[in-house]
């Protein structure tokens, strides 16, 4: 039995995290590997209710802790009830945000403090990190022209702020992936999505073990 | 002006809050004092769908963790968008339930630590503590008694817990009694209503300047 591994995709709106967590899903399932493909916020029905908390536009939204409270709620109720039991059976699990973006997006773009989230993140799911996590960058000029080829209603509470935002979000993520460059693999997410997924999977190729 | 004061009853399902609440919110009214009556959880139009999510029966119900989340998570949009904005127009607030709540059953009744739960309250809501807290304390068997007496739809989530559960956060709340006794007022719930409320509002006396 193949030992269950963790891997996240994180970075700015509009940059192929969810396409290429798709390729990546589909290409380690025809090399025989059981994956559990998922995504935050959501991934459960009780966290995708929150999700729906999240980026709905209404009333005044949510201030930044409570944000931050919330978005952690849902991550507690995934891990529990659908990543760790996935692990647990040897399964990879491919997920489309996790902590990370609350860290980039709360912290580096919102404002609160690191450990802060890293507190709740101990608190709600003890902590549970990725074994890797495929960031993937491109420069906000590029992301803000994609987010505004999207249709208006698309464009959810959060994708929908300013540049100043996102632009520290990017620079949050980047961060992170210094820091952190034993879980971080960072990839260029300009060129061709072949291109770019064979990269990813080649990043992957000592944890899954065989070549790709 | 009256200086805005923030007082919370607390105590077990059935023990008589919110009835005290608002027989306290409308003896201050009567004695010229601006009242904001109000309860968690709930008490803004965000928080109150938090509410809906967490006193909901639905599907496998919310780990304590997330649980935990959730209500810290209500108490921060409750706390930025009401509390904090009625005290410093110089308002009592009197709220049914608050952070003690969280403390008694997610720690005393779910096993939380409690600076865990310190910590979320700090994080979300910058650790507001009220200026009184009225706590309201029933013999478990009495609470039983009139927990089954409700209409069955009425039971929520929460309030259908064992006995168990009841007495071990009955037990909490008497310990965080007993370990804050200059924000805390012990009184007992059993006898009459209007008895109940004369010994409330004569404990509040020296924060309301004015004899009762």
């Amino acid at each position: 039995m193949t030992a269950g591994r963790f891997v996240t995709f994180e970075g700015g709106e509009g940059v192929g995290k969810s396409t290429q967590a798709r390729l990546l899903a589909a290409a380690l399932e025809a090399r025989g590997v059981n994956v559990v493909l998922t995504r935050e916020p959501g991934g459960t029905p009780g966290a995708e209710t929150i999700r729906n908390l999240l980026l709905a536009n209404e009333g005044n939204g949510w201030n930044a802790r409570a944000e931050a409270l919330l978005f952690a709620a849902a991550r507690s109720d995934h891990v529990e009830r659908l990543i760790r039991p996935a692990l647990a059976q040897g399964h990879w699990v491919i997920c489309d945000r996790f902590i990370d973006s609350s860290r980039a997006y709360q912290g580096g773009g919102s404002g609160l403090e690191d450990h802060d989230l890293l507190n709740l993140h101990a608190i709600g799911s003890a902590g549970l990190l990725p074994d890797r996590t495929i960031l993937i960058e491109v420069p906000a000029e590029v992301t803000a022209a994609r987010l505004a080829q999207r249709d208006g209603a698309a464009v959810d509470r959060i994708g929908g702020r300013s540049a100043e935002y996102h632009t520290r979000v990017a620079q949050a993520f980047a961060q992170l992936a210094d820091a952190g460059p034993e879980r971080f693999v960072r990839v260029d997410g300009l060129g061709e999505r072949d291109a770019i997924h064979a990269r990813i999977l080649e990043s992957l190729v000592a944890m899954l073990g065989t070549t790709p």
